[in-house]
């Protein structure tokens, strides 16, 4: 009765979706990395984000998915994110070329805005590139349980980003 | 590189129950469904939920399991209830039926009152069937305390629920 | 490089333990307990607890663990405990005989009662034993932190008392 | 009725930190260590902690790692930490030659002081050190985000240190 669960690298793909009038946003985590050392143990190489993708409506519950652009939150920013009061607000902005020659051709804001009446927030994702000549905006209003989905699903996969979920994975019988 | 884990495949039955002088109520998950993609990744079929059951007294500490009626609280009906004010209400209506033929006829709602003085809730599930002409209605008050153990547990259960927990079974050495 | 992890049996002995100058104080979970189903299921048979164990003290830094006396907190009770406001008090009254002859002859009583100025709480039993003519008292002052270490170390708790963890031992392909 | 989960022995490497203007500051997780009895159960040995470490800065994004400083925060500490409001402050002292020869000699104290608007902290680590006669001071403002991924991962880490974790390694066959 007993079968076996493979902790392999197959990817997951089970994303928070929320559909609204005019536009869809999604939400996953994105494991970190980690680089083998020589002494056998492992050390993180890079850490991992929540990855939210945001792709327009083009018609009565129909959303164009190849429109999609996405926005990677750090653990900072999503210590930002969950730690927000039903009355405040925040922004994030990145810059995907940063630190190559293409730096600051491409710019991308999310904006997280609260409601005035504390029900809830817009959620803004807005992303200039100034190579394609395009602007794109997207805004999700979210109700104040959707937002506590997300905020209950990060502060879960926070730890997992971290990789500190790692140092759990160790035999009781340490000493002796 | 692959590492196995031994789980069962088996059901499990741990729900959290709440007995009380009119009806019982109880809480257990409904984990999600994943399909194997082609690529060898998991893509998650259908969300899981915290299903309630409610059954009624009849007599003193006897209950009637055969007259239970049920109700699943998706992700967002989740959300909702474990960010619930201590003077907070909410009310969900689900139809069993919607998209079928039968859409309309039995019509569930679930309600979560607050006490005037913040002491606890009334939980109360009304099922309406215009097929079998019945009105099923149960109340269930639920104390501060019991009503922490049920935020507590949904909270555990919310990232396993969304099928979050599957993206953290990964090996440390993902990099070389 | 890997090793294995036995899922067994073998007890686990990691209390969390409070010294004071009267008594000391130590809090461990009880796992629950699950009956096989023919069909190959698995159903709680007793929910877990947070075992509580209070001893006195003899001396500086001398307790005696002879004298110890425990007191089982239900899940229902540690909602209460990690719902406490910074200002609240709660008490559980327990008759470790209770439905049998010898019912109300040990009365057992846990009292947390917050400092009038929110700096912590007075943890304290009474046991009073009418068959051996004893009362014993042990009061354990505990800081806002130790009380956070408790409150934290019981929410993690609190799904495995449930049993709710077993829920999630899954394999990701149920479908296909 | 033994299942395996492998996991590696190996050493993980994945800090959190904090680079500021003028030292920077990770967090990382010890766990605790186990005896094994001769019943076959396990004692936890030595409770874990979280180690804080602090390095200066040298230069622009240039900072030495050999002149680190460190400080392991115990449970309690932690439990004061994860529950601090956002206008409170808090202090610790160690001495980590305490109940030797040395005792005395070395002092280091770690401070949390909320900026005055409520917008973070600052967290300093001061380290006198008479027999080499140098004293270290580190000062690192940590914003509230910073602080929530800190809080976050602290509250995960908690219950490991405490080495709870490990009561939730069984089976759910443990009755039949």
């Amino acid at each position: 009765t007993a079968t076996s669960k493979f902790v392999t690298d197959a990817k997951i793909f089970a994303p928070y979706s929320i559909y609204k009038g005019k536009a869809a946003l999604s939400a996953g985590p994105l494991m970190p990395t980690f680089n083998k050392l020589e002494s056998g143990g492992f050390r993180i190489e890079r850490r991992g984000a929540i990855m939210l993708t945001f792709w327009p409506a083009i018609g009565e519950r129909k959303y164009d998915w190849d429109k999609r652009q996405k926005f990677a939150l750090s653990t900072t920013e999503i210590g930002s994110l969950i730690s927000l009061g039903s009355k405040d607000s925040c922004e994030f902005f990145h810059d995907p070329s940063m630190q190559s020659s293409n730096a600051g051709q491409v710019r991308k804001s999310l904006s997280i805005k609260a409601h005035a009446d504390g029900s809830g927030y817009f959620i803004s994702l807005n992303v200039v590139n100034n190579i394609q000549k395009t602007n794109d905006r997207f805004v999700v209003p979210v109700t104040t349980a959707e937002f506590a989905v997300l905020r209950t699903a990060f502060t879960f996969a926070l730890p997992h980003i971290l990789g500190w979920d790692q140092y759990a994975n160790q035999l009781p019988q340490n000493v002796n």
